[in-house]
């Protein structure tokens, strides 16, 4: 009989395996973080046993982009440059390492709360994020953001090259790429600069790629060429991992598919900003491999990855004029083994496999906004998931085979201390914005 | 001192009155289920204190399109025809009033877990319909859904007569409206039949209006002019209520203000159908009054008003290409006053302001996606709901002053015999749907 530290018995398993294979009433086993057998009835002796009958157990959602901010709701609705003017800017220049830490917390929460397993941040003051992931329990892709052109702040070179040295490779569920922020707010020597670091320690480079209309005409204006292909020239293009990748050309869809790069669709960020609407389906036939993120809580405003996987889906259908488009099994695939792909982690995380790292959601099907669930042949599912669920389903949160929430408990941050923490900062960092200009 | 039946104390009044007043820590206190008291530490002894400190207090929303649907999660992401020949037309000729009683148990326990207090349902088997609606508590306007061109089946006009007799104006939370299903499956005659029936009991009438490209080009085949145009002529415009308003001309928002008719959007419905996106500012700039509905199960999938109100302001946003597009305050609106407007009960419900019935919903600020709140000058509570909440923050819910939940718990229909019923419905009534046709 099979040894294993950890098994859920009896959930209708959405593997997202290559057939998309639903296994009714099955178990998932767990030994050493990974997973060791998926099947009905496993013959299997567990420390540990979850009885997830009438449950979905999905894989642990990949949020492939986000930030880690604090000041969700501020001064909203504005036009882009006020918006920038009055919170972007100045909060970036007042944000202290304080903030940052209650802003980690509380996205952290949120997001083990929505079932996320994997996210892939873009920010500030990493070096006293990562100890919040290694506490949180959560799988982490952590970019110091560099900006050298505008008003904006990102980090400075020197504490980017120190995280990037410090934490690429070193941590089992942490890992540490380079992110100069985007081709309009970094010079081709800060690319290449981002370029040499990650080739230097074996990581990659992030970036915001096309996401508005503006990058890519400012980029033009002063490039000659969009800003794919400027990446293209200079060289950094090989395994970059672009968030938005709104304003596409073929061409450009071509150059990422050749050099391996990545895509990041955000449905709500893009929809909040006005940015426009990605063409998913277009970036997947060039072969290129498209993840699902949320973007930051200021221009979401929250971190919940089955909205942004139905947000996909309706927002492609609309856009196209077609009802068929991004159903919902392909939607939650971006949700899930489309972010691993784009991360480059298709091999160990994105779908319930046996030798996958066993990062498990479990979802209840219970509340009447799921009813009614057809197991079996005509099971939906994955529709119900996609098409009514919603963050609060989401039961328990598995990272390496380790529990980070249990029936709706947490059980690696502590919520009334960063509710607290998050109270505090988020007063002082607000106080320290310019007076609101009258915007209606 | 004033004496109550309920008050409500020290929550964040978010009053949706016509400056969009927010009140810090306020009372709303409710005699014989209306609001008779609103402001802060009121003078009032009361037979029920509800302590809603750190929560909203808002409207009850007001879903203004919805049908009590069975099949969510059946047969999804096809082509329309695909879809009506495979789902729509066969439920409908199977349906009898056992499905329709399992959805509406099914529907009314999700809307009063989510904060809705008051909807609008079109579709069948009403007589049965109503005794549940009574039991709910919820405020309901239903239209009994009449189609008499092409494959689709509703009531029979026999059917409808009779409701529309029994129950328009005879019961305080429920209204009978008549319901001719849409322009493209209802005949002139139909139509006139239906004024002359809402005329005669002093109702009005409800229908699909401009949903799709289609009805507006088959309308115009056939009658020489728009919907809109050809329902004006007939003499059923007057006072009515349409669905969708997808495909308005600006001739066509001009006709329904001077009509007094109304709109409702349904911004998930009109995604997930590929329907188009209705151009909301521009039917209320034209003098309409603008409300918001779900639609139903079968075509959003969920009737979580929140992410409804999010979706109207998130989807006018992108496709106009302005940020500042729908504020939330203004898609708070749409789900509140809006929609009361758009039934002719603004003077009842839609906001919380003395004389009003007291339909109220508490929702929780605890949770991590909700933080930081702001309260006071700078406060960003619409923000947070509109932007981050979901239905799962909804505390209680309240209809005519009666809690209809407290603190997430039922208080007028039996979830578990509610589950059940739709269990063996569902069951039941997917048998009688044809095979599926590969569709991928």
């Amino acid at each position: 009989m099979l040894s294993a530290d950890l098994v859920l018995r009896g959930g209708s398993v959405v593997t997202m395996d290559a057939a998309g294979t639903v296994l009714p009433e099955a178990d998932v086993a767990v030994a050493d973080g990974a997973i060791v057998a998926v099947g009905p009835a496993l013959e299997v002796e567990a420390a540990r046993v979850l009885d997830v009958r009438g449950c979905a157990v999905t894989p642990g959602f990949v949020n492939a982009h986000t930030h880690q901010c604090l000041l969700r709701g501020t001064k909203e609705d504005r036009p882009l440059e006020t918006w920038l003017d009055e919170l972007c800017f100045p909060m970036e220049h007042a944000l202290q390492p304080s903030h940052t830490v209650a802003a980690a917390q509380m996205n952290q929460i949120e997001m083990i709360r929505s079932g996320t397993t994997t996210f892939v941040d873009m920010y500030r003051h990493l070096s006293d994020i990562a100890p919040i992931v290694d506490r949180s329990g959560l799988r982490a892709v952590l970019a110091p953001q560099i900006m050298d052109v505008g008003n904006g702040r990102g980090e400075t070179w020197e504490e980017a090259e120190d995280f990037v040295r410090a934490w690429a490779g070193q941590h089992p569920r942490i890992d540490a790429w380079v992110g100069p922020h985007a081709p309009y707010t970094v010079h081709a020597e800060g690319y290449l600069r981002a370029r040499r670091l990650a080739d230097e320690v074996g990581t990659r480079v992030m970036t915001h790629l096309c996401e508005t209309r503006f990058e890519v005409e400012e980029v033009t204006r002063r490039e000659g060429v969009g800003p794919v292909e400027w990446l293209d020239r200079l060289g950094v293009l090989d395994g970059l991992l672009g968030a938005h990748g709104v304003w596409l050309s073929d061409d450009d869809r071509e150059r990422l598919a050749r050099r391996g790069a990545s895509i990041v669709h955000n449905p709500s960020s893009n929809m909040k900003l006005a940015s426009g609407v990605a063409e998913v389906g277009k970036a997947k036939e060039a072969g290129v491999a498209v993840g699902l993120g949320t973007d930051s809580v200021l221009s979401n405003n929250n971190l919940d990855m089955i909205e942004e996987a139905r947000l996909a889906s309706f927002l492609q259908k609309v856009t196209l004029g077609d009802a068929t488009a991004l159903p919902a099994a392909e939607a939650l695939r971006l949700a899930t083994m489309g972010g691993a792909e784009a991360i480059g982690m298709a091999d160990r995380i994105g779908s319930i496999e046996v030798g996958k790292r066993a990062d498990l959601v479990v979802i209840s099907l219970e509340a009447a906004h799921m009813w009614p669930v057809f197991i079996g042949e005509q099971t939906n599912i994955v529709e119900q998931i996609v098409y009514s669920a919603s963050a609060a389903d989401v039961r328990h949160t598995i990272v390496d085979g380790v529990p980070l929430m249990l029936d709706r408990e947490l059980l690696t941050l502590d919520e009334a201390e960063a509710s607290e923490a998050v109270r505090l900062a988020a007063a002082d960092l607000i106080g320290t914005l310019p007076p609101t200009t009258p915007y209606q």
